[in-house]
């Protein structure tokens, strides 16, 4: 059997560059290295902070297109919507029985809102704080654990949620006896690319600073000429390593490719060519699948009911998990 | 439209003449004032605490036949498990993204729990709580919301849970606008009935005082023999308010036969003859509904039989809150 594999995404911003360098492409080889792979939109989390039905439905279609148009296969992987899932608040529910408070007190983001609240000088720490952003461990212990997941890549910062999902899915095989549910462990990704943004620093929605994947063609120019570049002559010879354009053009691009570039930057290039080569690697690297991406955006539907096939496949092991469980606990149908 | 009125069953211990007097009569009793009733075994709550399949079973099984050999009728009412109620769940996860941490800290049982811990000198006073004990006002708003409950009976130190639902509840409104969910109301039952258990204390499980409701004759019998009694002869007149075998049965009996015991203890009476008036009083009053009882207990076939009709009745409201919030947050299947 070959191990299975579980990635989530969090629809609560427009995909950019950073993300399909960093997360989306080295997700999709996941299904290229004989894993079993699942990917799903987690809808559910986002409802911590997203509040707003149309933004909330229109991030979910955007984070689909995108994944489905950047190589994801609805055929030979599983792709489906946790709020398709019913059996995950069941068991997010029975988890929370079995999960101590002191874990969640302890929990990376939770620890850094109380921290920014108290440097703040907020009389309660807790006040702006919900209990979805509270508990939400434990339903990250249910997406995975519900699907009897082998494997979960995560960075080094969110290695502590696959730690939890571990130690509750432990519990439950302690406190009931036997193999109760499978216990899942973390895949560190040690070297996530990660590609700069338009003002240099790390590509990221919270700075603000990203190039959306599948921008138009205009929106593409204008947020690459909004690079901060110097003010030197194009005769003068660049280091290519001091320049952003240059970073965000190697993450794209092949090592001959950049080799090429490196050498242009040495010899002297003006600043307007430079980000000309990186507005033309860009467009041949997404251009494909911005028409993929517009044509399901165009059809909605058509997402919908692929996010409904993937639901249906995943709930067969969501059931026969829930089904182990109940008869654990002596809640039986 | 009649009024809709919802109580919860917990079943965590064997039904005891207590729990018939203060909590079964009167919740019946609400069927026949007109209201549409609605009553549910809160098995999920129990998991809180019961961590042995077995046991949860079976006082699953107890509470349902106890209920219903003491006259619910499953015809006129709706009776379910709280489990068959997948709905329950999900919008469980909903209502902690719009529930304040804040409310948790200040919730009675949690505050209580605290307490103790803090006079013991526990280090860390979260140390022995689960997350479902620390978040189950959220899953009490949803037992209630989901069926769109106008009224909750409940005594004085559980009003809390109502309000906390009720905010929720008005919450989501405001978020998004309009009657999304059914605001609860609080229906507070100024005068339960308590009654003592054999050690003179209000009968309670957590006293270990209690005498069960459908208990033999003969551990009726033994259990009442174990009432603390004086000295004095029977011929000596007694007070019969100062005696725990006359409070429990007056709790029981019509005013005309309190009168008449009375009458006998002013005029002097044997303990063994006040038990014996007791005893019979107790096995007059449930001796038909323990054959009741006793033909359900055993057939559990027939009591999960009842349970799941009951269940798809009560899922009918349930779907129809859960579309209306789903459509709402902006998450639609």
């Amino acid at each position: 059997m070959p191990q299975r594999v579980l990635t989530g995404i969090k629809p609560t911003g427009t995909p950019h560059v950073g993300n399909l360098l960093g997360a989306i492409r080295p997700a999709l080889r996941l299904a290229d290295q004989g894993l079993e792979a699942m990917y799903f939109i987690a809808d559910y989390h986002a409802l911590t902070t997203v509040n707003d039905a149309k933004e909330l439905r229109q991030l979910t279609l955007e984070v689909a297109a995108t994944w489905l148009a950047c190589g994801l296969d609805p055929e030979r992987t599983i792709f489906y919507r946790q709020s398709d899932i019913p059996e995950i608040f069941e068991l997010t529910w029975i988890f929370d029985c079995f999960t101590s408070k002191g874990w969640m007190n302890k929990a990376h983001a939770y620890k850094a809102i109380v921290a920014a609240a108290e440097e703040k000088g907020e009389q309660d720490a807790d006040a702006g704080i919900n209990m979805g952003i509270y508990s939400y461990p434990v339903l990250m212990a249910a997406d995975i654990i519900a699907f009897d997941i082998d494997l979960v890549p995560v960075g080094k910062d969110q290695k502590q949620h696959v730690e939890i999902a571990r130690d509750i899915a432990q519990r439950i095989n302690h406190v009931y006896g036997g193999n109760v549910v499978r216990v899942p462990q973390p895949k560190i990704d040690e070297d996530t690319a990660t590609v700069p943004g338009i003002d240099g620093r790390k590509m990221s929605k919270s700075y603000g600073n990203q190039i959306p994947i599948f921008a138009s063609p205009k929106a593409l120019k204008k947020a690459v000429n909004q690079i901060v570049t110097d003010s030197s002559p194009p005769e003068t010879p660049k280091d290519p390593d001091a320049s952003t354009i240059f970073q965000i053009f190697k993450a794209l691009a092949t090592p001959e490719e950049s080799h090429q570039l490196a050498e242009r930057y040495r010899s002297g290039i003006g600043w307007g060519d430079a980000k000309k080569a990186l507005i033309d690697r860009i467009e041949q690297e997404v251009g494909e699948a911005r028409a993929k991406y517009d044509a399901l955006m165009a059809d909605p539907a058509k997402i919908d009911d692929l996010l409904a096939k993937g639901a249906a496949k995943a709930r067969v092991t969501a059931r026969a998990t829930m089904d182990r469980v109940r008869k654990a606990i002596g809640i039986t149908r």
